[in-house]
């Protein structure tokens, strides 16, 4: 018999709230031969401040043992900017290797977007996740003076962008539209910039069926309003990959639809499964966050581990949902009941 | 008698034909006590292609010597890409510490704008110029072998930082609104980012009628198609300022009326003016450009140089030319004719 073993991070505000629903919705579309198993470990704001502690070693090694992490929200505004993001959530996505961040983009029907005439939008970003400016590299130097210099620095290498750029070509080479567009910024950025342009050139050869093109991010943000509908799958570095998926979660009808998943590809580490959103505190506990996006993050998951037709479901029920939405407003748990009881077998 | 003494640098593409109407507006602006003297500089793509040039330090000399310089676009796919940005454009934003990116946006009336309800737009971004990732440091080890590593380092200096984020409050606080909202990525870039927001707080301090707020700048894209209503001032790093600037152009009606100047508060160098637009080469020479955000730029220009009623005289004639467009297509030429016709004295 089959089995998943999955490590639960609820975290920070409404995290808790739409992880309990994709929970649901996993119990409910699993096969009966499947047995679930879920450990939840208690990380985020509230652990911190109790105990000083983002993310021991200990835990660390214990999640290393689960075949998928399913994760919430990290960050509150009583924290330190950047004391959680840093220590956990990204400790995360580097310490189990997850290079190919995957961000799927569909404005689905009935789905309000903020663009005049509802373009067609169907792109995938796969967003960088283990390089460029988020290594956490920098520092500064006379720090709160006058005369402090503060640097970030970008790390860019050919191992890590050739393995996230050729992920990026089988994803659009299984495609129907098959087209990549790399986004960079090489004419100010250009040692990177080369970098990336250089290997994705190189890939490109080998994919003779795949359209590709380049824009530079800030063009690219331009055609994120004015022609989403030219996008299939977009490859990018980290903290552009960042600022698009929000614009882009942003003009597919909002950041409660926009699911993500933190791949390992080689499976050597478990890969993670989160809402692109984030912590919201001002709505957490008044039962208003839309727990869709960890329920379609649940049906990445779901993929990642080899099963399709259960991935499938949720995303049918979810599309099914949304075009059944009347306006009437429903409470996270009405909505995760709602998937829950569609994808039931 | 009073002098205007203008550097121009037409540049690529369409550049040449949109300089060429915002002198034409220039002109019949000008009061006619201003002895108006226009030198062209010959830089660009075909200069490069000629002598390899992109600014030799004896023009980078003349240069100086003007009152304001007003540029057209710079770039061209013929040139290897960063060659003429870092090698010309840059190199003039940072030799005349032009520390002031100045970029504001206004959905203007009867102006298609790519969101539905057509909110009020009517902002302004203060980009630092001289810092962030657009310094040029880094470089590249192992250089197209499988073991390259490349680097950008972003720097920021609190002497950088207090100069732009001052000059974004007293425009903050000039402007009926009197609001700052400072955009970074402070919980992931934090050495850079807690700069930011601490001399931002800091100088907040002496301004206690400007309301201010913070965004990451993922957020802040999610704001600009579903909430552009709520900016005033927006004060962000250079790449951030590059990302969000293109942005701003498309939700308020393109590219084609976005304005920018490279300002350099203190005098000691001549501010530059220039289009966000790039170079366009696929439309250069047939007339289609728009030379609409290049004459707004004479608008900042003559702003800056102390003739506010003529600036005011342009950016009035630019909204009433707007207001009274029927989708006539009109060429480059003829909607500079209007432009200049509407602001004759
Ligand atoms: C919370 C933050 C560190 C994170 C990021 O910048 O990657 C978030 O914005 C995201 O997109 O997952
Ligand atoms: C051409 C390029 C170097 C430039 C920039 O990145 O600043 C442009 O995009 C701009 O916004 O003026």
């Amino acid at each position: 018999s089959r089995s998943l073993n999955l490590a639960v991070i609820p975290g920070d505000g409404i995290g808790q709230e739409v992880v309990a629903q994709g929970l649901k919705v996993l119990s409910s579309v699993l096969p009966q031969d499947v047995k679930l198993e879920t450990r939840e470990y208690d990380l985020g704001a509230q652990r911190w401040h109790r105990t000083g502690e983002t993310l021991p070693d200990a835990e660390l090694t214990d999640l290393k043992g689960h075949d998928a992490i399913l994760l919430g929200a990290i960050g509150d505004p009583t924290v330190p900017s950047g004391v959680l993001e840093r220590g956990l959530l990204l400790k995360l996505r580097f310490a189990f290797d997850h290079y190919v961040n995957l961000r799927p983009s569909k404005l689905f029907p009935n789905t309000a977007t903020p663009l005049a005439g509802r373009p067609e939008i169907d792109f995938v970003v796969v967003r960088e996740g283990t390089e460029g400016p988020y290594t956490g590299n920098g520092g500064s130097l006379r720090t709160g003076t006058p005369a402090e210099v503060a640097t970030e620095v970008s790390v860019n290498t050919a191992y890590g962008v050739e393995r996230v750029v050729r992920d990026a070509f089988e994803r659009a080479n299984s495609r129907p539209r098959k087209k990549l567009t790399l986004v960079h910024k090489n004419n100010v950025l250009v040692y990177a910039g080369h970098l990336w342009k250089n290997i994705f050139d190189a890939v490109a050869a080998e994919y003779p069926d795949v359209t590709t093109d380049y824009l530079h991010v800030d063009a690219a943000t331009i055609f994120f309003v004015t022609q989403p509908e030219r996008f299939d799958v977009i490859v990018t570095d980290n903290l552009f990959g960042d600022i698009l998926t929000d614009l882009a979660a942003a003009v597919t009808g909002g950041i409660g639809l926009a699911a993500s998943g933190n791949i390992n590809p080689t499976g050597t580490f478990p890969s993670m499964f989160e809402p692109v959103h984030g912590s919201a505190p001002d709505i957490a506990g008044t039962g208003k966050a839309d727990p869709t996006a960890t329920i379609l993050s649940v049906a990445l998951l779901l993929r990642h581990l080899g099963f399709e037709p259960e991935a499938v479901r949720i995303e049918e029920a979810v599309t099914a949902d949304l075009a059944g939405r009347d306006g009437t407003v429903r409470t996270t748990d009405e909505i995760g009941d709602a998937l829950a009881a569609r994808v039931a077998g």
